[in-house]
């Protein structure tokens, strides 16, 4: 067999229904400076979490399809809800390596958990998925799981109230029906990690999972596995860039909030 | 010129992004028991409200072509922000008359209005698109409007979170920011009569304006004026089919408080 190339300078594919998914890739992104991301949000048909297992599922394969025909090295779902009811049908159809945020989530959680019972908060259709306490019981069958769906926290981000008193009193009512023996929360959809300040500060005894950082991780196994090559990014190549399904003016206007430090490259329109 | 038939047994295509259109849909079967109704509802792309003009007139033409090739009699879109967006390119194209929300809806605040400022709630495409304003000054240029773009209503009203303290407390966040001299309210959403109780309750000083009896009273006026005929519908024909792009069973869950005392006929999903 022969050996992987050492560097490989095709971007890295990361799909998201919309803005949600920026929030893992600033996460690659900053552990990542050498490599190049290609961002496809599907801001036209934007949000997956109230749709279908089918729709989702076709939106999901019709993304990829877009990433391969730009030359991605390799596929992160960062959407929630499409890596719940879209990667089976994914991983069977894809050449490169695919990750979904499902996965890593569910093990990040079980490592900080001290044994108690492992809350996900998440859109309708992943709670219906059931695909965290699938991934969950992979691990440790025996654990108890609660799903909570928070369907009104993705158009609460998407307006920006962050801290606004509105979403406190959102959060209190959706938190008040934790079950007592919850210890950890994976917050399972990609805008919740804009709340997890204020979601903390409600429940500071609580461990809450983001798993931009536990994706990362994953791909960081990638490299080191040789499942893929790291890339070499040159200097005057910018780090990130976007397409989008809706307009990218508004789109860039969204995003900022969730960039940090990071540049917002070039942001295109397509069609899919 | 052939004078045109009596009776017309071609359904009304009523379309919408969503379920929000159900309660023009529903004023319209109520007012004219002897019409069937086709209704569509692009549930796959939900909701229009926050995507571009180009988007959802886009999305608009489609669904107007879909209605077109099922044989309606006429066209009526009962989504404002589809109205707004993406009307003129309908009627330039469509064979069947077209009715949009926005025209009915701003003639009703003028007729209800005691010459104070007209306020309009709506989504921000709607609002962005300047559609009310234009349509209150083709008949009277001096009347002072304000757009007041009420983004989270939606989610809300789809929540069915219609008496919850959360939806008062953004509702008061909202009308906050009406001006002062405003007198009438035209609730510029299919969703946001369903929180028509509450608003009155927070405002009874004002008009509340709810399109959906104007649409009702221009369709009548296109059976007087001959624009097309009336329907003769058997009593073994069901008033209303439904088409969605998404879930049928969702859709008829989420219907349902629309609905009223209208039986919910058959629904069928297609892909647009």
């Amino acid at each position: 067999m022969a050996s992987p190339p050492r560097f490989d300078p095709r971007p890295i594919g990361v799909f998201d229904s919309g803005v949600g998914g920026l929030t893992v890739l600033v996460a690659l992104a900053a552990r990542f400076p050498e490599e190049r991301f290609l961002y496809l949000g599907d801001t036209a048909r934007v949000p997956y979490g109230t749709k279908s297992a089918r729709t989702v599922a076709a939106y999901t394969l019709r993304a990829a399809d877009f990433l391969l025909q730009r030359d991605v090295k390799g596929i992160v779902i960062a959407c929630n809800t499409a890596s719940a009811l879209g990667m089976g049908a994914l991983q069977a159809h894809a050449e490169v390596p695919v990750l979904g945020v499902i996965e890593p989530g569910a093990e990040q959680a079980l490592a900080h958990s001290r044994g108690g019972r492992i809350a996900v908060l998440a859109t309708r259709s992943t709670v219906v998925s059931g695909a965290y306490p699938g991934a969950i019981h992979e691990s440790d069958p025996a654990r108890a799981v609660q799903s909570l769906p928070c369907p009104l926290f993705v158009p609460l981000v998407e307006e920006g109230w962050l801290d606004h008193p509105v979403t406190a009193t959102v959060a209190q009512t959706y938190l008040a029906e934790l079950q007592a023996d919850v210890d950890t929360v994976i917050l399972g959809c990609t805008h919740y990690p804009l709340l997890k300040g204020m979601l903390e500060g409600l429940r500071p005894d609580l461990a809450w999972i983001d798993s931009a950082q536990a994706v990362a991780q994953r791909i960081a196994l990638w490299f080191e596995h040789g499942v893929v090559a790291r890339g070499a990014r040159p200097a005057d190549k910018p780090p990130i860039e976007c397409v989008v399904t809706d307009d990218p003016v508004q789109f860039g206007r969204v995003a900022l909030p969730f960039m940090g430090s990071i540049p917002l490259g070039s942001v295109e329109m397509v069609d899919l």
